[in-house]
C-alpha cells in the first residue's frame, strides 16, 4: 500500500539483514528497523515493533533465514524455530509458517539451506500478498452487495484493531476489501475502535486508511454497541489470529464484544480470514492459547506530547494492579461469515472443512 | 469515604463558597476547586470536574445557591437554572435538582431565597449520601447471597466507569454494595474497566477502592467480555445516567457492551439507581438525549509522566477525526434488576412505576 505516496511493504529483505515498518513509533515517526539475527526477529514479534497474525508469521519465516547465515545446522534450525513459535503464542500464523518453513529445510544438505530459506520467506511474504488480494476481491463483492441498500450514501463499516497493510506483508486482511472497494469507487466510511490498551486501531489503521486516502473516523472502543443500535454501521469486518475447526474466532481482544453488539443490532459480522489463519486441530475455540500481555501496556500509554516528542504517561494510581488478555474468542454463532482468499464461507465446521481441504473454488 | 484515611466528600460550602474535589488531576493529584459564582458551578459541570449523575445534581443545587448571593431575583435564578441544566444533557438528576430547588426558591420573598437555597442544597446533599448509604445496604445483601456459591472465595465484580463516591456526594451507587459488603468482610475483588475515553475507572474507581482497601484489578474496556466468557466474573454492577419508564438505562458509553456480555454468558447485571435518576416522562429509553463530547477526549489522553508532571500525549496521526458519543443505553430486557434506596426491583414498567409512586417498601 502507499506510504506517504510511495508503494511500500511492511518486510523486506536488504542484502543479509531484513528490514521491517517499526510499528512501535507510528503513527508518529515513520522508521525502518534491520533485523541482523534471529534473536533480533524474536524480540521484533515480541515486542510488537512487527505485528498482525500474516506479518508475524513471515518475519518468522525470515528469522530463520538469518539463522541460516550464523548456522544453518538441525540444532540450530530447530532451536531458532522454537524462539520464533514461543515469541508470541496465540496466532497459529508464526507455528505455521516457521514449521513450513523448518520442513523444508531441513531434508537438505545444510550448505544448500541459506539459499533455500531467503526463498521460502520471500515466497511466503509474495504468497501472503497474493492471499490478501484475493480476500479483498471477494470482501468488495460483498461490500459492493451490502451497498447496494445504502442507495448512494457512503457504506459505514467498522473495523476493529489493525487487520491492514501494516498486519500483513501488503494489502491487509479486514482492510483489504475495504482498500479494493474503495479503489472501485464504492463510497465508504470506516469506524475504527482504537483499540485498547496497544491502540492498534487509533495509531495504525488510522494511519494506514489515511495514507490510502480513505474516509474514517476514530471512536472509543466502547462507542460501538451505540452506533450500531444507532443503525450507523452496516458491517464489521474483523482480522483474526487464528479459528478453529468449528469456526470459533480468536482475534484481538474486544472482538467479542463487537459480535455480540453485531448480532443484537442485525449488523453483519464478517471475520477476513487467510486460510493460513485456521487450525484444525482444535474444535472448541475456547482452548486456544490467550496471550497474557504485560500489565504496563494497560497502565501506561505511549503519545505524542506537545512539543513533539514521543513519551509515556501513566493512567493509573501508583501500585495500581492490572490484567491484560491480548485476545478473545468469539464463537461462530455469532459469526455472519468468513472472508477467506478462496471466496466467504460460512463459519461451520462442514465450510471449514471443505476450505481446509481445498474444495472451495476459488 | 476515605481520603488518605481522613472521611471526606465530594463537595462541601465553605462561606461563601463550594469547595469540591478537582476530578481532572485525580488519581496523579488530590486538589480542591473552589467554586464563588454560578459561571463556576456550571463550567466545574461542562469541564467534568465534578461529574457523576447524583454529584452534578448537587452541584447544580449549589450552583444556585450560589447565584443567590449575587441577585435573587427571578430572572436570574431562572436564567441560571438554564444555564446549570444546559452544562451536561444526559443525566437527569441535574436538571431534577436544580428544578426542585427553584420551585422552592421562587415563592419566597427574594430576601428569603439566599438562607433557603444553601439549606436546600445542604439537604440535597445530605440526601444523596443517605440514598446511596440505603443502595448499599440492599446491594449488600444481594452481593452476599451471591457471594454463598463461592464458597470463601472472593466474589467477583466487574464495574464500567466511576459510580463511586466520586460521582455522588459519599459511598457511590454502583460502588456503596461493594464497600458496604466489604466492611461486612465479604471477600470481594472488583474488575475495574478503564472506561476509555476519560478513563473514570482507571484513575477515579482505581484510587478510590485503593483508598478504602478494596481488592481490584484495572482492565482494558475490551476485555470483560473475555472474563465472562471464562467465568472469572459474579456480578456487573453499573450506575445510570437516566433510566427510563420501562428501564431501559442510559450509562456512560460501553454499558451496553459489557450487558450484552453479562446476558450471553449468564451473569447477573445490575444497575444501581437512586430513584432521583428514574424519568417517568420518557419511556423508550432511545429517547434520552446522548451528549457528544468534545473529539480530542478521543485523540488526546492526559498522564502523569515518567518526571511525575501531567501532561496530555496525542494518539492519533495529525488530522484525525474522532466521533465521542458520551453514553449509550443498555435495553431493560439486559438489565437483572435495579438497585435503588428503596430495593432491589425489577427493571420493568411496572415495578418502576410502584417504585416512583413510592409503593416499594424500604
Amino acid at each position: 500500500m502507499l506510504l506517504h505516496g510511495r508503494h511500500s511493504r511492511t518486510i523486506w529483505p536488504e542484502g543479509d539483514t531484513v528490514a521491517v515498518l517499526d510499528q512501535r513509533v507510528l503513527p508518529h515517526r515513520v522508521q525502518t528497523l534491520v533485523l541482523r539475527s534471529v534473536h533480533d526477529a524474536v524480540r521484533a514479534i515480541a515486542d510488537m515493533a512487527v505485528r498482525g497474525a500474516p506479518l508475524i508469521g513471515v518475519t518468522g519465516a525470515y528469522g530463520l533465514a538469518l539463522q541460516t547465515r550464523a548456522d544453518a545446522g538441525d540444532a540450530a534450525l530447530q532451536r531458532a524455530a522454537r524462539e520464533l513459535e514461543a515469541a508470541r503464542p496465540t496466532a497459529v500464523n508464526l507455528a505455521w509458517a516457521v514449521r513450513r518453513a523448518l520442513a523444508r529445510l531441513l531434508p537438505l544438505p545444510p550448505a544448500g539451506r541459506a539459499d533455500a530459506a531467503w526463498a521460502i520467506a520471500a515466497r511466503l511474504a509474495d504468497d501472503d500478498v497474493d492471499v490478501n488480494r484475493r480476500i479483498g476481491e471477494h470482501g468488495a463483492a460483498l461490500l459492493r452487495l451490502l451497498a447496494e441498500r445504502r442507495r448512494g450514501e457512503p457504506l459505514q463499516i467498522l473495523t476493529h484493531c489493525n487487520a491492514g497493510w501494516l498486519a500483513t506483508v501488503d494489502w491487509g486482511t479486514a482492510l483489504a476489501p475495504i482498500y479494493r472497494a474503495h479503489a472501485q469507487r464504492l463510497p465508504l466510511h470506516v469506524w475504527v475502535d482504537e483499540t485498547r490498551p496497544r491502540n492498534q486501531g487509533a495509531s495504525l489503521t488510522a494511519f494506514e486508511l489515511r495514507e490510502q486516502g480513505v474516509p474514517h473516523t476514530v471512536i472509543a472502543d466502547n462507542a460501538g454497541g451505540h452506533l450500531m443500535q444507532r443503525g450507523r454501521v452496516d458491517a464489521v469486518i474483523v482480522g483474526c489470529d487464528r479459528v478453529s475447526a468449528r469456526g470459533d474466532v480468536a482475534n484481538k481482544i474486544g472482538t467479542y464484544l463487537k459480535a455480540l453488539a453485531a448480532h443484537d443490532c442485525g449488523v453483519p459480522f464478517y471475520v477476513a480470514m487467510p486460510s493460513s489463519t485456521l487450525d484444525c486441530t482444535l474444535d472448541d475455540g475456547f482452548d486456544i492459547p490467550i496471550e497474557e500481555r504485560p500489565a504496563r501496556e494497560v497502565t501506561h500509554l505511549t503519545g505524542r506530547d506537545a512539543g513533539g516528542a514521543i513519551v509515556q504517561v501513566q493512567l493509573v494510581p501508583d501500585g495500581t494492579s492490572a490484567a491484560n488478555p491480548a485476545f478473545d474468542v468469539t464463537p461462530a454463532r455469532l459469526v455472519t461469515a468468513l472472508i477467506s482468499e478462496c471466496g466467504v464461507v460460512p463459519a461451520t465446521a462442514e465450510a471449514i472443512a471443505a476450505l481446509a481441504a481445498g474444495e472451495v473454488a476459488t
